[in-house]
């Protein structure tokens, strides 16, 4: 099988199973209707999501997509998630896909059928799209405004900013406007001009041999491959730092990437149309890296 | 039945039925899932809704609603809704309620499951919560910053402010984050500091026997029923108009409403916990006249 749903029967310790009766988890099938038209994960995109690489069946940054699982929950107020039957239900998903070299598992917690306490839980697999041309020719960027200020984070948390939430509809209206200004993704910029991340991405990229990549508290998801990436090129002997940027200082410099959990490290060819240099062996080798990786 | 769901077969004369052997609706039981796992819908929070009154027996506002329906689809590109079906969908859903003073029909419409051209649509109707103590008492609100520049909409339409799409997980944060400062609802500000809306309700102030509104263009929803208490203002020969205004002219004010659909006109009595005298006989009036409203 190349897709598996696995149903959560009790996603949290801190709230009621969705059966009692059930055990901890369970396959069903994706192509049956299993969400309620009163679940406040549809009505309201009011639940979060991890997507967790699946590289030759094992699970990559389980730990890191967990806490920041928790971390979401947290923000949204929701119950905390139990991580250690998450864990088992990624991993009894991952192994129920027939082999493959790249799948993926999505984790989905919402806040359930409104006026009730039984939260709603499943994981989803699916094998991978082939990234291919994405992580050797590249993608070409546009930088658009997310409107709100570098701080907004510290400043308004009720605005969910650094939440990995069921509530995208921006994320992909800006891809939208990538498409219409024949980009293939974006860059989002605050609006004091501070660059953030991509609608699924983070960003690095790298001046005089260091690695660079905006950091958290600005209202931007703390980056799993990110951080994998930086791990690499540290053992490589490369400086990597968090650091504020701008598009003048991100367009001067040497290399630029988009990180996420299941295309890997995507080099950007172009900003707002404007064509760079893509640096093909250190991203064939960071993306052979992130491909082999088992924990 | 005080709750009843309608699927809708093909909710865009522009995209595939569901099933092209059904017929164009049928009803169905709202306690069964109905929603895929692979439904952008609840994945990205990605497709629209309305929520219309219906007074005993007669949707209000409908011409309005669907209107703010279709616009909100052209916002998030999505096929255009087919306004005769849907027309047709809410009341068949209203008249399966049985009778009762006060209910409300939601109607749904995602993007789908991700891949395929079929959109989600559906319509969910209910007997309306008891709103007596909001109407007569009134709401104590917080201020709240929104976040975004008032002229967003207007710079950076991938924002999506002012569609009414399903990703609403900051509206209830906002309704978390009131509560948590001992209040009962939000009034966003602009980051420059512009009144916006609440999360599920428009602003109205009255200054010198006229009544006031922000209006369209910042961001926001187009009120329903805003538009109506406008109507029954002008029919009394109260003076109205749309104003950009700010939090010193707002408290300033002779009087705040909330006003929304299904909870109507409700009197603001404090703002961020500074008491405010609630207009009882106005208010009365108004919510008469709204519950009475035949169209």
């Amino acid at each position: 099988m190349n897709r598996i749903l696995t149903i959560v029967n009790k996603p949290s310790t801190d709230a009621p199973a969705r059966d009692p009766d059930a055990p901890a988890f369970w396959h069903a099938d994706p192509a049956e209707p299993q969400v309620s038209v009163l679940d406040l994960g549809v009505t309201r995109g009011d639940g979060i999501f991890e997507t967790i690489s699946i590289g030759n069946g094992h699970p990559q940054a389980l730990d890191h997509h967990l806490s920041r699982f928790a971390h979401s929950a947290a923000m949204l107020e929701l119950p905390a998630p139990d991580l250690g039957l998450w864990r088992e239900v990624i991993h009894a998903t991952a192994e129920a896909l027939s082999p493959t070299a790249e799948a993926w598992v999505k984790t989905v917690m919402s806040r359930g059928v409104e006026g009730g306490d039984i939260l709603t839980g499943w994981a989803f697999g699916s094998h991978s799209a082939d990234f291919t041309r994405d992580r050797t020719e590249g993608v070409r960027v546009v930088l658009l405004d997310r409107g709100y200020k570098h701080d907004v984070e510290k400043t308004s948390p009720w605005l969910l900013a650094g939440a990995k939430t069921l509530s995208y509809a921006i994320n992909r209206a800006a891809a939208r406007e990538a498409v219409r200004r024949g980009a293939d993704d974006v860059i989002f910029v605050s609006s004091d001009g501070i660059v953030l991340e991509g609608p699924t991405s983070t960003v690095i990229y790298r001046r005089d041999g260091a690695l660079y990549s905006p950091g958290t508290g600005l209202g931007i998801l703390d980056g799993t491959t990110q951080a994998n990436v930086f791990r690499y090129a540290e053992s490589l002997g490369m400086p990597t730092a968090f650091e504020l940027t701008t598009p003048d200082l991100l367009r001067a410099s040497d290399a630029v990437w988009l990180v996420s959990s299941v295309r890997h490290f995507a080099p950007v060819r172009a900003i707002d149309g404007v064509e760079r240099a893509v640096d093909g062996p250190f991203t064939t080798a960071v993306n052979a890296w992130l491909g082999a990786l088992r924990d």
